[in-house]
């Protein structure tokens, strides 16, 4: 780390995290990225299955127990997202900022303002 | 942050960046919990098709170009994962740390270790 | 067919006319039902994609261009699943029936009436 | 039906049914398109979670009580599949024989032949 803490990134220590946890079970075989891309979606779809009778401003204010099960999910989400990151060698927040700095080009404020259906016109 | 760096954590960065990406643009009204699952989940899509003709093998061992688009994918689903948390004000590094420890002891070690479809029995 | 049309269904002139092609192509080794599984999911992504910034009431009131954009994905979506239930050997439309029974005992209709979120109750 | 048969195609009475169901129980209003992408999407991934850390042999040669599960869930992929689009007024059959004319065009059986990987250079 180049700030002078001892203290590794929460990406950084739960990466190292998993990776014990997959190592004590000798998972490491399962987790090739194609598997873990399926894991991955499998529970991105789980996410969708609270949301989709619900409407947008009923998904914004959940009871706290459906929060702390959706919560879940994407924790669930985040760990195969690191897990693949890891399998393949790629830095997840390096890659998240430099998305960011290309949608930023991509959708300039001026042109997609209120409208987010027109970043499509500008998107790939 | 409690480690004495005045550093913020790299989700905190990035989270703040993308509200301000949001707002900018005026996209918050279509950032609901809901519309955010479907567009991480669409992504997550995006993530399969680059893996779906791939065997095992091939997919950990992907070339420069292809592993620079597939990070970008997993960059988008950071993203949403990081936008839809703060929609619900959800700590993903919290949630992820609990689901970890849940995991922990649904899958014992030594009753799951090397058959990760065995996990099913023990699991929900 | 046993109801003395020669006519097939349409289903099952699909699931020919889509062996024809991946035979053609010399695609079937890459036919697994895990590869499937994968492209299927891949275009349901697609699907969401199309609706993720639209409101409800918009999603049904699509102009001719988007609507038949959906109807492709739909299409893609139809097909990987004729595919698939093809290499599993199994009957798609007597699969389908068999699970509308269990739904039509999973939910009475008196019990969920008005309430799909209510079904989650009943269900799985 | 143009085919002199009284009965009709699998798939229509399969929409009949389904909205009779969802009619019985008013859930009509909860199946916009943008609700029913969800529930598919959803569907997709819990068939994606059974393949998931099988090996592509493996998920050809599925066992009598898993094959059944996998048949549910393509099962209600196909009941998604038929409401959404009696909702959108999409003719599935149609779309899916439009988008097999679209692929043949599209991947000539000797430009592509033996390697579904190259489709892409020729997909969108």
């Amino acid at each position: 780390m180049a700030d002078g803490s001892d203290r590794p990134d929460s990406l950084d220590r739960l990466n190292a995290r998993l990776l014990d946890f997959a190592r004590e079970r000798d998972w490491e075989p399962f987790h090739s990225p194609k598997n873990l891309a399926m894991a991955l979606a499998g529970e991105a779809g789980e996410l969708l299955e609270h949301f989709q009778w619900l409407t947008e401003a009923q998904s914004a204010a959940l009871d706290d127990e459906k929060r702390r099960r959706v919560a879940h999910e994407l924790a669930d989400i985040l760990i195969y997202l690191i897990r693949i990151s890891e399998r393949l060698g790629v830095d997840l927040i390096a890659a998240a900022e430099e998305k960011i700095r290309i949608n930023e080009r991509r959708y300039p404020a001026d042109k997609v303002r209120g409208d987010a259906r027109r970043a499509e016109e500008y998107g790939d």
